[in-house]
């Protein structure tokens, strides 16, 4: 179900800028049973981004009832909150009034074998590097080309995720999830003030760990790692078990962060 | 007037990705009485941006009709083509099936004043800059954050344009026009290989000054310049006069430029 605007709709004007510049922001929340563990910091970040692109906030409370509302009969469900800039004249200055658009649309969460979170997920090397700009770096925005392209870079079904590098070589995250690496003994996951998002699942994660280090990671020290997991919102805590011919086996660190996850109320397959 | 896929309507569906990921591509085309000079060159960009995105190519024949449907009563029009990658599930990864969303919507020319093409427009410098990714540079895709947030840099109507650099401090472009400098008797455009787009107008203008360079400009030449003008499909040749305090007057280049566009068959204002 979907509600644009607070109504029962699927569509949306085709001259919002939301289609026209991508000129937005989006969330995707996992809900279970109604309750959304992370939504506090999901809104955090959807309030900041609207601060970085000067958009009007919206209200989480009308937001989280309008989620109740659309995930109404899932007990697992994955929820997009889709904010635009609305409906502009023609051209990228501001409208004078920005009268947002906002989308709220609830699906059946997809069904994820064990074996992932036991074994860990198998991942391409993207050659799609990641352009900086600091001005929408961290911020979910609709701006994703660089996503799409990264993804279609492989079709096989084993593999879950691509490994994606900024233009000097630094791992920075999978296609949809941040990455968590254990190099000689230390837990670092690498920053996203130039490129990649600032992922809801790796805050929770960073303030569960205590000690990460959060900077540069170089791809050889990445492929090198003891552990290597992947954290997502929807998807939670995926160990990685291969980047290309690089093999890897879940570690305590990825354990702890599972068990952890399962703590928060995500209802993780058993590992 | 509006069609979505040959019918008329003003919406697309709100999970369409070039609202979910601004997954698509745009042309915006001067039609002045049913005549589009520059058809063409849109169409050759519009199918050059499908092979970088990966996404089916449309037929220009259909985008040419419905051109014309759309602007029927408009003696001077401002087409926007949209082509998008349609429906899909949730997720970056490319549909199995991409049955593309095709908006063709015509707008009334706004009315430009004939001092805009005597004495030309003052600009802004931005602060924003641009990003490099050379899969996406060149071509006009829906990702246009960074020139939303380079054009709201400034309010002031008599600003109309904003002069965009790259992060090495070379002038690029305008917001939404290409850049062209006389330099030391050299005239030159930017190259838009690492970021901005390949300008229609842009393409025409390379083609009728035959010795243009194309390059790197870094932003104090481009200051020195002895002329400075922008291009654009739909408001043609223009004139800077001022680039924040730096001023210029419109020299022989500039009317030459401006004399061929009037020759194409574009009602530009007699400077």
């Amino acid at each position: 179900m979907m509600l644009v605007n607070g109504q029962p709709r699927d569509s949306v004007s085709a001259l919002d800028r939301g289609l026209s510049y991508g000129d937005g922001l989006f969330e995707t929340i996992r809900l279970i049973g109604m309750h959304a563990p992370l939504w506090n910091r999901h809104m955090q970040r959807l309030l900041l981004g609207c601060e970085r692109l000067q958009m009007p906030a919206p209200d989480p409370q009308q937001l989280w009832q309008e989620a109740l509302q659309v995930s109404e009969g899932l007990s697992d469900a994955v929820l997009r909150i889709t904010l635009t800039r609305g409906i502009g004249e023609r051209g990228y200055a501001l409208p004078a009034v920005s009268d947002t658009t906002r989308i709220v649309a609830a699906f059946p969460m997809p069904a994820l074998s064990a074996a992932i979170y036991r074994d860990g997920i198998r991942m391409h090397r993207c050659a799609t590097t990641l352009a900086e700009q600091p001005l929408l770096a961290g911020i979910k925005h609709l701006n994703r080309l660089e996503q799409v392209l990264a993804r279609a870079e492989w079709n096989d079904p084993l593999i879950a995720e691509g490994l994606v590098c900024d233009q000097h070589g630094h791992a920075i995250s999978a296609t949809a999830a941040n990455l968590f690496a254990v190099v000689d003994g230390v837990t670092i996951t690498p920053a996203v003030d130039r490129c990649g998002v600032a992922g809801v699942a790796r805050a929770a994660v960073l303030d569960a760990l205590g000690d990460c280090q959060i900077g540069d990671l170089p791809l050889a020290e990445c492929l090198r790692a003891s552990e290597l997991f992947l954290s997502s919102s929807v998807r939670g805590i995926l160990p990685v078990q291969a980047v290309g011919d690089n093999v890897y086996a879940p570690g305590p660190v990825t354990r702890s962060m599972q068990r952890y996850w399962r703590g928060l109320g995500f209802p993780m397959e058993q590992a």
